[in-house]
């Protein structure tokens, strides 16, 4: 692999410009193709990096400038992007959740193994220092062993029909926005798929889930309590509670901070006190895998995609919730 | 009612002491009174403040400068001696829960509206000043409409099988002794029972609730997280979420301070600076209704109090939890 990474950015919408802020800053990468349906939004992001914009996707992936491909599109729209630049034999870094169900997510692991390329989930969270510091807590045992978990990830949205949020064409709702964040956190603490799936939901007027509970179970009696909503403003942390102790990380999907309690006395507190979002954690992974010859990340394995959307699938089945592709 | 209140109490142990703390500060109420089947621990409650031991329960309950009881013997012996003390005409503050199951809670209810006798649950945890301001807040509307709340109440202690926590027989386990913080709490801002009940736990050696998390929803759509647990080490906070903003009330079950968010702004906070622990408001509620001739308290009717029980009985029943008296 090169010294400088070439990337090619699939989907120019408001997430890859967030993402320009922080990848921009990396030193051994740099963008050099977008591919956006609308010519003006791929030129928009390409041409402040000198990179070329596209709107032919293929032609975009082949370009041999392209190391790898970065697929920020929506997200019902990730398994036909992935495999694209799969077959093509390039590595690929795809948004979250990975596609709207596990039958897609399977489709895309399976082509990344028999092409034998790379391909990882950008569940950018865990590749925060906060992050690793709090698995390194949890692996520690430092607060004793873990029976519990909480997270909440919800914002409140003006219902808008017109919106990929709201639209069930798009997989819209809030689960798969941003629910996914939690159950995969949950599955990164616990390490395994939950045994039984409790869950609760309440629909927007389009049909998508406006909010959602659930109640998960693991194999070993460690329980997680999750909420996620586009119709509530919550706080937003993740809660990992032990026999011991427990750990609190606020804004635990892109997270600056964590504190650590032994019993209740605040016992630690890491801070991260980085500028911007911190996309460019992930990318970085990305890097060590591309130059070591993996392919795939440890720390978010493809297996592990695959249960965590299996998961989403039994929650949404739960509530009926079908999406018109799936039919 | 008279200007100082003559208290009665039933049970001497260490919840006791510990209100006797809040109890002593107390200007129009004194301790008259104890019993305890132990005339060793009766007396040494009496004692410092002039007050007479009892190991006969009825003759402490007919002295006539008895006005009131309080009853805080382990919850099995509740409906017992809460039954006692109505028939005989005395009001009743009765430590939660109020008694291991429903039908015990009705049997005690129905005795109070027999007799036309005053009868509380002494969850204390209403009667704080920051308890009463969260309620302001939320029936004001200041976070929106809440969509979810979270509570939890777990400390860890070591199993044994002699201590009234572990002991089936005397209606151990984690709910009773701290889950029904949780349960009330929720019924209290939802102001309803929940019409779904999810739940999973885990049981001692002795075979009660080591602890136990369930999703609770309610009639419109709003759902609760509770946790419980005697072998977990938790943060002990409620959470009220809403479509605007949310509500965090560290140690809500004897609360000193409540913090009030509008989205991820922290809006206002408020504080209970008291000395001690806070038992006091609670006797001064039912110094309030006992001299305004009320026979229950609105901010915990007795209705409520059998609702909170059948919630308490439906959780038990999903994990076959039985106590041997229930036979």
């Amino acid at each position: 692999m090169k010294s400088v990474i070439g990337w090619g950015f699939i989907g120019a919408g408001g997430i890859t410009k967030r993402v320009m802020n922080d990848f921009k800053e990396l030193s051994d990468a740099k963008l050099v193709a977008v591919f956006s349906r609308t010519e003006a939004n791929a030129v928009q992001l390409a041409q402040p990096y000198g990179a070329k914009a596209y709107t032919d996707c293929e032609a975009m992936i082949r370009n041999p400038e392209v190391d790898a491909i970065y697929i920020a599109t929506p997200h019902h729209l990730h398994m036909e992007h992935a495999c694209l630049a799969l077959e093509l034999g390039k590595p690929v870094l795809c948004e979250k959740p990975f596609a709207p169900n596990a039958a897609q997510v399977r489709k895309m692991v399976e082509k990344a193994r028999e092409t034998g390329t790379y391909l990882m989930e950008a569940m950018w969270t865990r590749f925060f220092p906060v992050t690793r510091k709090v698995m390194q807590w949890v692996s520690d045992g430092t607060i004793g062993d873990v029976h519990y978990l909480t997270a909440d990830f919800g914002f409140s949205a003006a219902e808008n029909p017109q919106s990929r949020l709201f639209n069930p064409d798009m997989a819209g709702g809030s689960l798969l926005d941003v629910g996914v964040y939690a159950v995969s956190y949950a599955s990164m603490v616990f390490g395994s798929k939950p045994v039984e799936v409790l869950s609760r939901s309440r629909s927007t007027s389009t049909g998508v889930d406006a909010r959602m509970a659930c109640l998960l179970e693991y194999e070993n009696g460690q329980m997680a309590s999750l909420f996620s909503s586009i119709s509530t403003s919550t706080p937003q942390e993740v809660r990992i509670i032990g026999t011991k102790g427990h750990i609190e990380v606020p804004r635990f999907w892109s997270p600056r901070e964590a504190r650590l309690f032994i019993g209740d006395r605040l016992e630690d507190t890491i801070k991260d006190e980085r500028t911007g979002e911190g996309f460019g954690y992930e990318f970085t992974a990305v890097h060590e895998d591309l130059r070591s010859g993996r392919k795939e990340n440890a720390l978010i394995t493809l297996d592990e995609s695959i249960a965590v959307a299996e998961t989403l699938d039994t929650l949404r089945a739960q509530w009926g919730l079908v999406y018109p592709f799936e039919g």
